[in-house]
């Protein structure tokens, strides 16, 4: 079977600006606009097995992204690592730039 | 002329595991073990112009990574506002917290 991968998406929006055209468009048409693999054949004029493998291909160059990059597993970490951190009695100064740093660095800030 | 950019260097450290191999060999031979053109043309079997294209390309593709991804200049402002906080009065549990994100997001922590 082929399943819709939820963590792709979020290899997806940490590596989108770097990923080929075509890797890019299909795995934006699947993921994003949750198009069918027959919408997106009409859309790109081929096959639904082109597209199958269009996107098999894209996913992968995504994983070797993060195998290397690991984007995604810093920000996890990270956001992780801020939570412990606002978790403790600190300045508001202090907080305000983890604020700052955890964003800068790709995790989610909380608004205190 | 053509002159080294030490940027290039910094950039490298970050993004040459996802260079394709033949800009990533230029590149390690020009800036981290200081081969001069001829050199590295030698090693090669190619021209010296050959070696000129082929370190500008690798360095374009450098910037193009740099541009979207951000990890050089995210890492230097993760270093920044770490000692920044570094400064501020704070428990020895919040301080080993915030070295440990700092070097998680890719930035220099600092030993105290």
């Amino acid at each position: 079977m082929f399943e819709k991968n939820l963590h792709i998406a979020y290899l997806l929006d940490q590596y989108a600006c770097v990923l080929g055209e075509r890797h890019r468009t299909v795995l934006d048409y699947y993921y994003n606009q949750d198009f069918s693999l027959s919408e997106i054949a009409g859309e790109l004029g081929i096959s639904r097995q082109g597209v199958r493998d269009s996107i098999k291909k894209a996913e992968e160059e995504l994983f070797f992204l993060e195998e290397n990059l690991g984007l995604y597993q810093r920000a996890v970490k990270v956001t992780e690592l801020g939570e412990q951190l606002l978790s403790t009695e600190m300045s508001q100064t202090a907080r305000a730039l983890i604020n700052e740093l955890i964003s800068t660095a790709g995790g989610s800030p909380q608004q205190k």
